[in-house]
């Protein structure tokens, strides 16, 4: 595409930079904030260097935070016994929209991946079990909340080793069939897991 | 959702207000840009201040330029004798790059559509008149290249009442079949219209 403008063309390029937008977005949405009110544009920019310059990570539990410490961690009104290991802030976000968890998190930043170069060591694993170490500890249990991918259940291997020696329970989040879902149009990989890992009566 | 910081909250607010992104996508975007180099959101947020600072409309056919006169209107290679009329800068392009078309532009910012509170006032109208009346005019051909819908049409219909008065030619590009199309498949207005103003074959 041959634009007019050099700075049409600058916006065009770093907008389609984006995942999921294409120069013809790029280029709607150029022409959008052309049309509207110059403070949206200004204000949308302001948003994005604040993002990117002004932004903290939680010292405890490396979640994204506006001071050292985040909201969670600095809540009384979650339960300290509790960690939940997920793999970013989307995750927290999901976890924390069904209201049902009222324990503290940990945050790995991804998840090991051989093929796109991440190994445990560029997650914050260490951060983890020098958080369940430390003596003023009250974790009893960590919670893996991982995809149920090869990469997720690779990570969650690794880190259950690596807790091995610690006195807590480690637990991962159920895997079945979803509820609301049917049994005829499930996977079989699913419906194989949720028989062996079948819930008793009696315990639930 | 509740957000964890409100650096991203407000960076999702601004991002979700762009036509077609919601609070997921914005989410997601504002992740990525997290994750992604810093230079690479501090450049976005340059060039969005710049396309909105720094951006100017040509004076002649109030196309977007970077200076006072467009690349289209200052060239000398293209045709002063057609004025192609569009409604923005998106058709600009289009017609640019079906290479067909030498003349040069005038560019509408808009469709009257009173049902948006868009009158002809709002447009660019009365300057493609005053430019068609300069003395210095070289305009033969007026080319309506509007979208075939009730505003397109009704925009078309003042344009060319306007410009009665002047002595050029006043026309409109063809509506019709699209290149590839079936006759079975296509609607019954445009295959009307393409009826009614079917081409001889002498013309051609």
């Amino acid at each position: 595409m041959q634009f007019p403008s050099k700075l049409i063309e600058d916006a065009v390029n770093e907008i389609s930079k984006l995942p999921g937008i294409g120069k013809k977005t790029a280029l709607r949405l150029v022409l959008y904030l052309l049309k509207s009110d110059k403070d949206e544009s200004l204000l949308l920019a302001e948003s994005l260097i604040n993002l990117r310059t002004k932004i903290q990570y939680c010292k405890t539990c490396k979640n994204i935070s506006d001071g050292d410490i985040c909201s969670i961690c600095s809540s009384n009104k979650r339960d300290r016994s509790l960690i939940c290991v997920v793999e970013d802030i989307r995750d927290v976000l999901a976890v924390e929209n069904t209201e049902q968890y009222k324990g503290l998190y940990h945050i790995l930043g991804g998840i090991i991946s051989p093929i796109e170069g991440v190994g445990p060591q560029d997650l914050h694993i260490e951060s983890l079990i020098a958080r369940i170490g430390e003596p003023d500890s009250e974790v009893k249990e960590v919670i893996l909340a991982l995809s149920p991918t090869m990469e997720g259940d690779t990570t969650a291997f690794y880190i259950s080793k690596k807790l091995k020696t610690h006195q807590i329970k480690i637990s991962s989040i159920a895997r079945g069939i979803p509820i609301g879902g049917e049994l005829e149009y499930t996977d079989e990989i699913t419906l194989g897991r949720s028989i062996t890992s079948r819930i008793s009566y009696d315990a639930d």
